[in-house]
């Protein structure tokens, strides 16, 4: 079981790789077998090779995260909440997520699950407030 | 399929009923044969009596919920962000969570999970920063 020390050094590895655009620091959180389900409900990435490419097609989209209150850990589980800020045909844009990381007992992220829908998405002023 | 919706009024009626203490509302917003994790990883309550004798014991404590952020609604789950505020041995005690609250059809929270753990309770002058 990996502890909550190390769960939350993930989370925060995981924020600050994705900033700096860092897809394969990403990757290397996840575990070789690991599956990303992102958003909830869709087909999910699984492995290495389909994390990367996911994570940089993200990226390109210039998108930064953070953090919304303390990360949840729980057993094996970490559950926290962020909003992600973009821009949108030159408007800005925020996300509000909420991600559920799994880990292994290596200590690798196993699965990943974003939460998040239209009624989270939000465009101009709204982005911003 | 639950709408955005009524998935955000479940949310609030369930912040709402927890609060003045009406554990056969919060009941009856889950489906009979629905099962509540709490914390995750603990045997869940499954079906309607365990749900209602859960929810009596949890608010026999004074607990009050808080919501943190927007619930993020995502197909047929809604995930949120909350503190828990109560009393214990004359000290004010908060408790960070995130609840998953997953949905049948016919709109009754069908399965709830809530993650936690020992880094996400505070007391005395930490519950209140």
């Amino acid at each position: 079981m990996p502890s909550t020390e190390h769960m939350l050094a993930t989370v925060n590895a995981y924020v600050d790789a994705f900033d700096r655009g860092d897809a394969e620091a990403v990757r290397d959180l996840f575990a070789p077998d690991a599956s990303v389900e992102d958003p909830a409900g869709t087909p999910p990435k699984v492995g290495h090779q389909a994390i990367l490419d996911f994570y940089k097609m993200s990226m390109q989209t210039g998108a930064k995260l953070k953090l919304e209150g303390p990360v949840r850990c729980n057993a094996d589980t970490a559950a926290f909440a962020f909003s992600v800020h973009l821009e949108q045909q030159g408007q800005p844009m925020r996300i509000d997520v909420i991600d559920l990381f799994k880990f292994a007992d290596d200590g690798k992220v196993s699965s990943m699950i974003a939460y998040f829908g239209e009624s989270n998405m939000h465009m101009g002023a709204q982005a911003n407030a």
